[in-house]
């Protein structure tokens, strides 16, 4: 491997994200192409109630959400990993980010206004409108060019606030909106302050904001360096002790503990430590990439199967129809022998019980179509998505970095010495 | 203050044990000679169902209970605490301790029998011959001249085992002589292993076998020199997250963290760490002799008072009784009419609702007893009564070793050079 800091680690790591890029393209490619004319022919969307899936679907960026009471640091976070300030940044002491900011990769550097952003075509978020204008005005898009955000997308937000001012003073509902982004994000970082923590409040806010979305949450104690070595213990031992009461998952919450931000350590104490922690906190942000390439291929080949299935189920009733008299019949008695025709079709064509419609809903569809106009089956069809499944997901699958490497090489990038002006050393 | 490991110190240790004992035994003389009395009177004993109280219940010291699974290192805590090896001791990497073992104060060292134990006038263990013969051949005292004894008595317990082993191999209910320990004890310290822990099976048979007892609990998390920083973290809040889901309290569990044993720490890293943790802990079990004091005057004083209280009932029930005729009815009369018999006592002499006894059960004992037969009241005993709560019982608070010099005058006996053979350094 390469030393740190070499010119190649950092050519590595771009390569990374353009390899994860290249499968999403390539993805995007074989829906359009293989997948998607059949879904047409087959009515999918109608029978799976399930619509077609638009390129934002394959483009868009792994998201990572940043959460938590004001001044913990959100904002100062996301500069940190980018390197440099971005537009419409704010940081400050007091309640300071008071719009919803989308950082994404781009070469002009600008901001974007929420209204745009929530209807732009290529950017996955569209759905936000229903949030009124109250919102829109508060919702803003952050573009730079940035190696990190080719990787991902990071999402900052207001600071919770405590109880009643969270409901009354926004203007739009913030727990919706939050919810709404946690539900799109492939990780969900929740910042903690160790040198003013009050957890009560702070995590029942926050909890009750993510439910539901536990498996995705990282924790961040941050400004660890405020605080003496024995105050951080108990500080995080009740950070710890409160998300075991308030988290429904079993395993324990992870917690990275140190001061997230360009300036130097307040203390070298636990210098040692708060690298270590940093360095896994990387990881996690660098596997995302990977992560969500490979959820989308498992997506996509799901949906694969799911539309062969249907193929040959629609290609079956097309096929018994009568040519000339008896056709409404006809499509009674198949619709009313349904068990029976999936039983036979799933046999003879050695398919998965899990890839049918579910029975009840589907024969109520079949209602309202007429059999004689459903499609007849198209062999070529069948043995192009079948080629898809056995050579060209695979060989994609193979395309992607390995798992074993991507995280320190996406990793170099995300620490690489670019994105760290001011390296880190003992304060005052 | 003396400065460290001086001999003043010292004496000022021994002294502040000296001066709780002295409180305890001025204590018990008082109620030997001005609440017995009234009480046996005024049959407090049957009114009150609550028996008098005997010696022990004044001597008898605060007790520390020793709970964790096997090896996690009880044994080889109390060996470091008393700082040298007692009768019976037993330390080893299997599970080694066979039996409940109590550490006492005494002048020569031996072991004593459980038997013996169980049923020794002056000492609080009576009660135990309840669990059978085969728990009393588990049972043994160990008897030693130690300072630290001197404060405190500590109780050693086998270790936990998982699951289907605890129920099956004991012999005895090994869960419910742990409760009945629990239950006399002033603290409960839960040990666990840094460097082997396997929280879920541990804690949830710890926790079930102290349920009831949170407030009592601190728990070590032991041999925390054996593992790096990053991994102390992860295991530090791992076991602060499954006590938060466990444990019932609201209020953070204290978790000790350090290597309490006699031995050179493994590697100095968290040295200060430890050692602060350590001090800590000390002051936790340095404040139990004024607590437990303090404990027993409350609870005499609460005594006093409803004892003074109930002379009051008694005298003025035996003084509405009329010379020669009519007892029978006269008493039926009182009984109905207890409530407002109550209500004008109260008002008369001035006293508080809550020191009276339950009307319904006191009514119904009444039925018990002939009026005529009551003891009238008695002045003097009030008076001596009265003197005890303005004079004595103040007095006597203000004898107690203060608040603030407690913690550290006791810690410092705790960890006195005497008591620390070797001195903590880096091994290896
Ligand atoms: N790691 C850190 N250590 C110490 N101070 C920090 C650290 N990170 C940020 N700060 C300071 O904390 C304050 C709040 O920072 P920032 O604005 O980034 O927080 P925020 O969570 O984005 O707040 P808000 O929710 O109000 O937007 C600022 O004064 C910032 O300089
Ligand atoms: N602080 C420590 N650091 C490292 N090793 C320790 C420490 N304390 C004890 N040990 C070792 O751990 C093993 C178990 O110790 P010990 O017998 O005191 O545990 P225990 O909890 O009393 O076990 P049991 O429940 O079986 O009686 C012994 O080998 C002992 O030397
Ligand atoms: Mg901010
Ligand atoms: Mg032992």
């Amino acid at each position: 491997m390469a030393s740190s800091g070499s010119p190649e680690k950092h050519a590595g790591a771009n390569e990374v994200s353009d390899r994860t890029a290249q499968v999403a393209a390539r993805l995007k490619q074989i829906y359009k192409k293989y997948v998607y004319p059949v879904e047409k022919k087959y009515q999918y969307d109608f029978f799976f109630e399930s619509p077609f899936l638009s390129d934002v679907e394959f483009d868009a960026k792994p998201q990572v959400l940043l959460v938590g009471q004001y001044s913990v640091g959100k904002t100062s976070f996301i500069r940190y990993l980018l390197g440099r300030d971005f537009p419409g940044q704010r940081i400050g002491p007091e309640p300071t980010t008071d719009r919803f900011t989308v950082l994404l990769n781009g070469p002009e550097e600008r901001t974007i206004p929420g209204n745009a952003l929530s209807v732009h075509p290529d950017l996955p978020f569209k759905g936000l409108e229903r949030f009124g204008v109250n919102f829109l005005s508060r919702l803003e898009g952050s573009q730079l060019s940035s190696s990190v955000l080719r990787s991902v997308t990071l999402v900052d937000t207001p600071g919770i606030l405590s109880g009643e001012k969270q409901r009354t003073n926004r203007g739009y509902d913030f727990t919706k909106v939050v919810a709404w982004f946690a539900e799109k994000a492939d990780l969900i970082i929740l910042l903690f302050d160790a040198h003013k923590l009050d957890i009560s409040d702070e995590l029942k806010g926050a909890i009750d904001v993510l439910k539901g979305h536990e498996d995705k949450i990282r924790c961040i104690l941050n400004k660890a360096d405020q605080i003496d070595r024995q105050q951080l213990m108990r500080v995080y031992g009740a950070l710890l002790w409160s998300l075991g009461k308030t988290m429904s998952s079993p395993e324990v919450a992870r917690v990275y503990v140190g001061s997230f931000w360009q300036e130097p350590l307040k203390s070298m104490d636990n210098a040692a430590l708060f690298e270590m922690e940093e360095r896994d906190l990387m990881k996690d942000l660098a596997v995302l990439p990977r992560q969500s390439a490979v959820r989308k291929i498992n997506e996509l080949v799901k949906r694969i199967r799911k539309v062969k299935t249907l193929a040959y189920i629609i290609g079956h009733l097309k096929s018994q129809m009568p040519t000339l008299m008896g056709k409404e019949k006809k499509q009674q008695k198949l619709i009313q022998d349904l068990p029976n025709v999936f039983r036979s079709i799933l046999k003879k064509y050695n398919l998965a019980a899990g890839d049918f419609p579910e029975i009840q809903s589907f024969a109520a569809k079949l209602q309202e179509v007429k059999f004689q106009e459903l499609a007849p089956l198209n062999q070529k069809y069948i043995d192009d998505l079948e080629r898809v499944l056995t050579d060209e997901i695979p060989q994609l699958m193979s395309q992607l970095p390995s798992e074993r490497d991507s995280p320190e090489t996406l990793r170099n990038k995300m620490t690489s010495p670019e994105n760290m002006p001011i390296p880190k050393a003992a304060g005052k």
